[in-house]
């Protein structure tokens, strides 16, 4: 089975992080950075003023716990909303070369950017005004999708973290992984030999009220079946708690030698 | 393996059909109906007049083969260039409705109404007119991908006909089928309890020179593995060539009573 394959690999060299936002027609009011929730919605056609409300949860892989593990991310309320990870090559380990600092400056870079007027709320942009600004030396996946209030989602990707929509029970959308090989994504590096914002997916999806995302490293996906995602989802009616969820889900998969 | 089930489930109730448009760089001679071939294409950011190269294929059911087969597609050369496939749902047969009808009209009065001003080049009001001009008794799966001479193209799916952008060998974009349970998808029908243009799941890909696309009803996804499209996409340059060999591919599979 492909999918034990992709577990095993998962074990030696990812940690799991995601997301999952949804629009909400109620008011919430923040009570922790990692649940960032604002505003209302209304159903397609007559959509206005959607944004999400975002749930979190990182557990680094157990070998990489001093250094907080190499996956980042980033939340905005800035319009409807942005969303990004970045997950760090752990190859750069065997140059000395700690793979979490270029994710999470590239992160880092992208959050301070959202608002830029040449990014123009393109993500594919952001991803080339980040990885321009990004000086440490290493490489990175990374996804990043902005909502528009009327509903729309942009989103682009370079490598191998996804996302997932999910409205009434089913995934109605989902991203694609790039790779030159097996275990080898596309990514943003500070070499010449990397990818480019140009080798970016750019895509977008029309939401409604109600839909649920889920964005998250490759080791999120490689371990959870989409299945599993969906039957989780339906099990928690807080996005913090099914975040939660979805990681210690993930982070068991991975853990697990019979696969 | 669920693919076995699929398979099987295809030899009951479907047939083959797809697309495999393609964008290029060269300005190509339109040689029959099936290959529209029109303009050029610049790379991104710089893209300026992309448009698709055409091959279409379809293999109906054997047990169909009389009225044509259930499936019903149209090409267009309108702006950047439409593609569209709608497969209608056999199970009319049972009450003496020719399940063919419903999707052929569809797919007839959205080929009319690409160009209507109210339409404003949108695959989702596309359905909606279509749907609402239909007067045939029946339903069907529809999905409708609209080109944009800038690259970017809209797609708006109700049901399990499916699209794929493949680039450099790899599979970059997927739609998602939607069903109410297996082998039962959402439909646009002419009775109340189908399905509207609402509930079409609405999404855009940005796409590059050279990247080719495949459109097929569940007839060629449900019986041809991803990797097996991008192979085979690999065997041919001629995109007439590719569409017959998928056809074929898939039509192979669904006889295959091994699986």
């Amino acid at each position: 089975m492909a999918n034990s394959i992709y577990r095993a690999s998962m074990l030696q060299s990812n940690s799991q992080l995601l997301f999952q936002p949804c629009l909400s027609n109620k008011h919430c009011v923040p009570k922790k950075t990692n649940l960032l929730c604002f505003a209302s919605s209304q159903l397609n056609p007559a959509r206005s003023e959607v944004s999400f409300c975002t749930g979190t949860h990182l557990i680094p892989h157990p070998n990489k716990v001093e250094r907080g593990g190499e996956d980042a991310f980033f939340v905005s309320n800035f319009k409807g909303g942005v969303i990004a990870v970045a997950d760090g090559v752990s190859g750069w380990a065997e140059q000395n070369v700690d793979p979490s600092l270029f994710s999470k400056e590239l992160m880092a870079n992208a959050s301070s950017l959202v608002g830029d007027l040449e990014v123009n709320y393109d993500p594919q942009i952001l991803i080339r005004k980040a990885h321009a600004a990004t000086g440490s030396k290493g490489s990175a996946t990374a996804i990043v999708a902005m909502l528009e209030r009327n509903g729309t989602m942009k989103v682009a990707s370079v490598g191998d973290c996804g996302l997932r929509v999910i409205r009434k029970g089913q995934i109605i959308f989902s991203t694609t992984p790039q790779e030159h090989y097996f275990d080898c994504p596309y990514q943003l590096s500070s070499e010449l030999v990397g990818q480019t914002y140009l080798d970016a997916v750019v895509s977008s999806v029309e939401l409604v009220e109600g839909d649920t995302i889920v964005m998250g490293s490759d080791g999120l996906f490689d371990n959870v079946f989409d299945g599993e995602i969906v039957s989780t989802l339906a099990a928690y009616s807080d996005v913090v708690e099914a975040a939660k969820a979805l990681a210690n889900l993930a982070s068991n998969h991975s853990l697990d030698s019979r696969v």
